[in-house]
């Protein structure tokens, strides 16, 4: 029997690593095998890539570019690490996949969304998620916890408020055109309730299996 | 006036570099103004991948990721560098372009043509180049060049001549297919021969220009 791959979601500050490894420890409890990674940089080459692109010290990344950077860690993480993990029948929990794309690059910073799918669709070779979490908080409080947090913020942190409500909205449009792989989750409770509100959805979506 | 795109194509050791520093100081003797650069690596970025790409040190990169990442660095050279060039009027001189993706991953690794077309377009925006140059040798001439010269090579110089055989069967069909873009020049003649040839070409094609 085949992995699951199940995907977080959210704008900066929404709690994704937390759940993430909330999740995890559970899974691993009920003697299920997990893997957690993230995009960008869930292999090797991947790091590299998630530093050209999140480090505000380097020269202006043009757009084009950008998106085949991210597309090219993509495809290497698919390939490395995401099919090989299904095929040994491993939950995968992934911070960010295709969906994060479409929001900030697509709806965060109006880059052609014909381009994204097609560069989606290159990267994943057609492999989709089989949930995505979407934690969804208010982009201000999700922005002040972060900034408390951390003492830099990179490329994408230190966007506009203005963008990353884009993006939030972008998430709004994507869990309501993919209600059976998106599931939204208020973000803004207290971290044991989302965790709780999370464990209910797999056990939902994934039934038989946990 | 535009400047002009000229490009410099052929398998390793076709004498590339050599004729581009020629044809660079012959384009400056006539008081035009000139800018050397390659693919990949042709900016600050694009010396990352670059290493990424032809490392060989570094882990096994999956072949769509591959093409992602020439896309990523092309994008990035053309906005950055080819297009502000182009319009301030110079003569851009280029090691490689996209027809080094064709006849190295198409015909020489055998990846998807249709996908290599694509990826080309993307990164590109469609800036063709006005001239390309392409340097035909012996594929066992110019890699015992190569290997006489460098005490380390590279990713692409490691494969095996079945694979520089494919590339070089890649570069006599493209030039068939673009008689009007791509010239032939036989690069094992000597190289003061080779350059007059190219001057002669550059007159020809660009002509009223110099």
């Amino acid at each position: 029997m085949g992995g699951k791959l199940i995907v977080f979601e959210g704008v900066e500050g929404c709690g994704k690593t937390s759940q993430m490894q909330l999740c995890s420890n559970w899974l691993k409890s009920l003697g299920i095998s997990v893997i957690l990674t993230r995009e960008p940089g869930g292999t090797e080459l991947g790091s590299h890539l998630r530093s050209l692109l999140l480090e505000s010290e380097n020269k202006p990344v043009a757009e084009v570019t950008e998106l085949l950077l991210y597309a090219a860690d993509r495809a290497q993480h698919v390939e490395q690490e995401l099919k090989p993990s299904l095929a040994a029948g491993k939950y995968i929990l992934c911070d960010r996949y295709t969906d994060s794309t479409i929001a900030y690059q697509g709806y965060g910073r109006g880059l052609n969304f014909k381009l994204i799918h097609q560069l989606n669709d290159i990267a994943t070779t057609g492999l989709e998620s089989d949930l995505t979490i979407w934690l969804d908080i208010d982009v201000e409080v999700g922005l002040s916890r972060k900034r408390k947090d951390e003492a830099k913020l990179d490329r994408i942190e230190q966007e506009t408020i203005a963008f990353h409500q884009r993006v939030q909205q972008g998430y709004a449009e994507l869990a309501a055109s993919n209600p059976s792989r998106i599931v939204r989750v208020n973000g803004s409770l207290n971290k044991e309730t989302v965790h709780q509100m999370i464990q209910d959805i797999l056990r939902v979506h994934l039934k038989g299996l946990l």
